[in-house]
């Protein structure tokens, strides 16, 4: 299949979407992005995702050169043109073409990528390293992921699949997802610290039809005592944590209750 | 004057100097620099900053795809190709073109650009706005400036600047320069939280023949009790902050023991 990147108003053949090395994300690694799936041509959550992309452009004064009703005919070009039947979308801001090299120009680069995706199987667990780190902007999706992806080999050296955020005693999130832990058919999330995963608000929304659902701060040591831990996102949906470090969850496999959110979920999405 | 840009093996018109949009610096921050000036077609200090930029890749796991020979081959054709009496060189090494959106790629993306600048006035202060903020990795040069860039609008309006970051009641460094008091005609740069600055690196070489130098933790408090404030940088040398917040340094003027350090810096620049 071939594919196509949309760039500052024309939408390119993938490979010739080249763009000059003075813009800002590249120098100063000032940006914000967002990313999304699309089934079978359905863009998910859409809504959710441009309200985030668009709080995120604000956070950082960063401009976006297309209303909200333009971008999203943007995105459905770019997913009629990735006619797949799971599709990843990302869009990414960036603060242009900086004069100096630092200041944010007028105008900021705007790029949107199709890219074909598969989902985690849901029945497998996965394993998490926990490391000391809080997202300098937990409530903005910029583009900095210089700290996980530095410590990529060690977590592979681990076996870990992803990190575990802590700082000050407290977990946070995922390097890209969000955390939930059960205890006592209670589901608990954090809120300090943690990006307001989309999923996240989704399965909140459902699962308090069912359990007690908290946000709040939860320790190292709470998490540690859970009866099942998950985490979600976008290019997850509900994914159970098996392992941390050298603690294993509900026996390595999938939970009871996690089970149950993620077959919750499944019927959820299809609403939408 | 035509400005020409280096990208991957090739020096290109600067215009011309486009890369794709799956770079690992563009969608997720990850990537390293340096910058050093040349003046009159000399470079000054390169070695030092040859040192660093290696160092930098190697704490984040980059390979340099060239020699240091050839980087060192390429940074002299970018300046005989820009002939001007002061020029400002900047590297970037960032993580290639990333199959999968996260995982560095085998090989680098490397860039090395020349643009013509000025000094400040040796004889003007600057003033600083103080902002609670630790780089996340102080002693890598990463191309992650989002906060302080995010603060820009701030710092304007308040008539500053640039900022100087303290966490946890101590002092680290300004956005892009070390940070100097001078207390009792000592003088002190903190250690903890700061880059290891090459003209830092140099003041503190000569100023110790004449002065006592410590390299130390500085308290918010003791950087406001000192007599002189100064910082130092590849785009500055020395440059006195007569201001920062509402506190005002040596009546607003260079201090003696600044000027001294000035004159002692462009004496011992000559050398190199």
């Amino acid at each position: 299949m071939k594919e196509y990147i949309y760039l500052n108003g024309s939408i390119l053949p993938a490979q010739d979407a080249r763009i000059h090395v003075s813009d800002l994300a590249l120098i100063r690694g000032y940006g914000i992005f967002d990313f999304f799936r699309a089934i079978d041509g359905k863009p998910i959550f859409i809504e959710d995702h441009l309200d985030r992309f668009e709080n995120s452009a604000r956070l950082m004064a960063l401009p976006i050169p297309e209303s909200r009703d333009k971008l999203r005919e943007i995105i459905l070009e770019i997913i009629r043109l990735h006619p797949m039947p799971l599709l990843g979308i990302k869009m990414i801001l960036t603060g242009g073409f900086s004069v100096d090299g630092y200041t944010p120009a007028a105008e900021s680069n705007l790029i949107v990528m199709g890219k074909p995706f598969e989902f985690k199987p849901a029945d497998v667990g996965m394993k998490l390293m926990s490391m000391e780190y809080r997202r300098e902007i937990p409530e903005i999706k910029t583009l900095n992921y210089i700290v996980p992806i530095r410590a990529l080999a060690k977590m592979k050296a681990s076996g870990a699949d992803d990190v575990l955020y802590h700082l000050n005693g407290n977990i946070s999130e995922s390097s890209r997802s969000n955390i939930f832990i059960i205890k006592n058919e209670r589901i608990i999330t954090p809120v300090d610290g943690a990006l307001f995963g989309v999923t996240r608000k989704h399965v909140l929304n459902f699962a308090k039809k069912y359990f007690v659902v908290e946000e709040r701060d939860i320790s190292l040591q709470e998490y540690f005592e859970a009866d099942e831990v998950f985490t979600t996102g976008s290019t997850k949906r509900i994914v159970a944590i098996t392992q941390t470090d050298n603690h294993v969850f509900s026996e390595g496999k999938v939970g009871k209750i996690t089970k149950k959110l993620q077959e919750l979920f499944l019927d959820y999405e299809k609403l939408y």
